[in-house]
């Protein structure tokens, strides 16, 4: 499961994955109300995801790590939600991973500044969607999920062809 | 009970206050191992705050508001620490109170601009205390909620006031 992080909007995505065939099971948002305090959002974002955990039950979770960009107030109202997410995975005890956006580019596209758009629309067709998940934040939920599975199976691929070799 | 936000070492102080009185009752500090993961320290970071807030029963929480200092990649970490911490008090159903650096120093020593010396100063005779406590995590926690509990005297002082011009 891959999970974009967010106060607003926290984006996820489900998928089976084996060797390079990924196959999306399910993805979505969770949103909370701009009105809200803070904390009754950041409350709601991890019953959400307990909820969610609960009822996926996925092997692991490959989270965004936090790109520190220009905007430093919007970095830090979603490492506030971020904290949550990863409290909640922890509590929950799925293993996490977590991956750069120059990562996921590089494991979805071959190439780690790939543009937004190449991300998503490889993403729609690694997973053979009609068209490119919304919101956004699950679209890049699942980039994340394929990101994960891709570079295990990188990882695996070597680790078979450096036994071979060794044999 | 005030909250200094931090994901190695988390500040807590609880005071009683009555008008301008306040008497210190506890302070201290949960603190995590710098070798664990993230998500790990974050878990406990919740749990000790659950346990703390169930022990103490805290009317509210004060809690310090990010200051967006020079150093993004602390803020960015104390934010995930703080985002478990709002998460935790709204999961207690204990009302938070934010302050800035500068409500703080200004609601303590009467001067925005203070410096961090005169806080903790201040802070020991206000609640007329032998030493500053330590760890400083805990001297900013009692400070906090002084803070508070100053700005709430302070408004109903002014409150009272305005009732009796309008009798």
């Amino acid at each position: 499961m891959g999970i974009d992080p967010g106060v607003a909007t926290v984006g996820f995505g489900l998928i089976e994955a084996e060797r390079a065939q990924a196959r999306m099971l399910q993805y979505g948002a969770i949103t909370t109300e701009a009105g809200l305090p803070l904390s009754a959002r950041l409350l709601q974002i991890g019953r959400d995801m307990e909820e969610l955990i609960d009822r996926c039950r996925p092997e692991v979770i490959a989270v965004e790590e936090l790109f520190f960009n220009t905007n430093i107030t919007t970095g830090i109202s979603v490492a506030h939600g971020r904290g949550v997410i990863l409290y909640t995975a922890e509590k929950r005890g799925v293993p996490l991973f977590e991956y750069t956006p120059s990562q996921v580019k590089q494991a979805v596209v071959g190439y780690g500044k790939a543009e937004k758009r190449q991300v998503m629309d490889m993403t729609r067709r690694l997973l053979r969607l009609r068209s490119v998940p919304r919101p956004d934040d699950a679209a890049d939920a699942l980039a994340l999920a394929l990101c994960h599975a891709r570079s295990v199976t990188s990882l695996l691929q070597r680790a078979n062809l450096a036994a071979k070799q060794t044999i």
